[in-house]
């Protein structure tokens, strides 16, 4: 995927963990940013990595991290790096095929908050997979906030872009993929068979998955809910049904 | 357990710019109260969030603010908010007999992150478990960040704060309660026998469910890990782990 990840422009990544993730991963830094005084652990870890990849550290007083910081969660450490590109449909294709694994894609339908985009990033690579697939419109961008929150997935999931969701279902399908959509009134995720080639389709916390996406899946899968509210967080529905694919597979 | 959610205070916001930043990020309020004749561009955008969310506002002399201001620095207005109660434990015990099923609670150890335990309140309830224990110190408390991020789950799922976490799951494991612990290199969660009653143990992100109290749980199951990173978001992590509870009990 290196190639795929090309710098367009600079952007931030702040917190510890993102900062330690992207330095491993080989993602592209020009400068570090640390805060005056920082000297734990994690502090230290970095700058041993950035040492190893010869990118340059600067020191500099809180008040100036303050500035800089997009999230307002730097933890005393910022890197000034490429924001990333999208990734081709190819890509995830690929992927899947390097790994010898019948595709798992995961779109989201209207996912506006980067937090859950980025933690729903961070769930598909942990569960295997291949790639996240959102519109081009409503949706939350890959800013600096997103890359935080997915832990450093970023660097390796691919996220692709695309101007249709429903069109693009249509073509993968004839690629041979079933598409499941998370919704309360279908079938109890266990009872349905998820193994085979899969796109996994999670819509927004308020609207679910919209209609026209939705008429296009081939099967609808619910999570048993025993509680008084509605909805859980559209990032925990990904992993629970995310996983149940994972659990499947695994059998 | 509506009985056990009483109001047990109303908490006072004063000032103008903690009430329009409470009103910004959420913060239930129940009614605002501003003083005659005060009409400037901080209390004209207080009145326009306010009716935004449906606020009732209360106008009142100087000497009445005065008199309610705990501060004294109240600057014409002064909002009333909600705080939540701990339940105890035999809240729990209770709502699990009720429903008659073995008990189901989820321990959360040193989870700071608000947004995280919100998160995981909202799932316990949707998950059927009968509440939530966190311990008194380095936890996040019941603040409005909880409230808003637990969707509502608030006001169903107990949550118990306790002393001592270890001394806790001593006693409780006496009452015939199965601990187990998230832990990375622990048994595959599949492949663990979930079923009985069960307390499941969460740890933070940056450092997992801490010495002590793992030492005290009788299994530890791991979530399967394909990825390149570290670890899900805790709260990703406790819906997975709950779900699979949820799984093996509708078996």
């Amino acid at each position: 995927m290196e190639e795929a990840r090309q710098r367009i422009n600079e952007s931030m990544i702040e917190g510890r963990n993102a900062v330690i993730e992207a330095l491993r991963s080989g993602r592209p830094i020009d400068k570090i940013y640390i805060q005056d005084g920082c000297q734990d652990g994690p502090i230290l870890t970095i700058k041993r990595e950035a040492r190893k990849k010869d990118v340059l550290i600067k020191y500099a007083a809180k008040e100036r991290l303050d500035q800089m910081s997009e999230t307002g969660k730097h933890q005393g450490v910022i890197a000034c790096a490429a924001a990333y590109e999208y990734a081709e449909m190819e890509d995830l294709f690929r992927l899947a095929q390097q790994k010898d694994e019948p595709p798992f894609f995961i779109f989201l339908d209207n996912i506006e908050d980067p937090h859950n985009l980025g933690a729903i990033i961070r769930t598909a690579n942990l569960a295997g997979a291949h790639g996240v697939i959102i519109p081009k419109n409503r949706a939350a961008g890959l800013t600096a906030v997103v890359a935080r929150t997915s832990a450093g997935a970023l660097n390796y999931t691919p996220v692709v872009k695309v101007t249709n969701l429903a069109k693009t279902i249509e073509e993968l399908k004839e690629r041979g993929l079933w598409f499941v959509c998370a919704d309360m009134d279908g079938t109890r995720m266990y009872d349905l068979n998820l193994k085979g080639p899969i796109g996994l389709v999670i819509g927004s916390e308020g609207e679910g998955v919209g209609r026209l996406v939705k008429e296009k899946c081939d099967l609808t899968a619910a999570i048993p809910m025993k509680g008084d509210i509605d909805s859980l967080n559209a990032s925990v529905a990904a992993g629970v049904l995310a996983y149940e694919i994972v659990r499947q597979r695994l059998l």
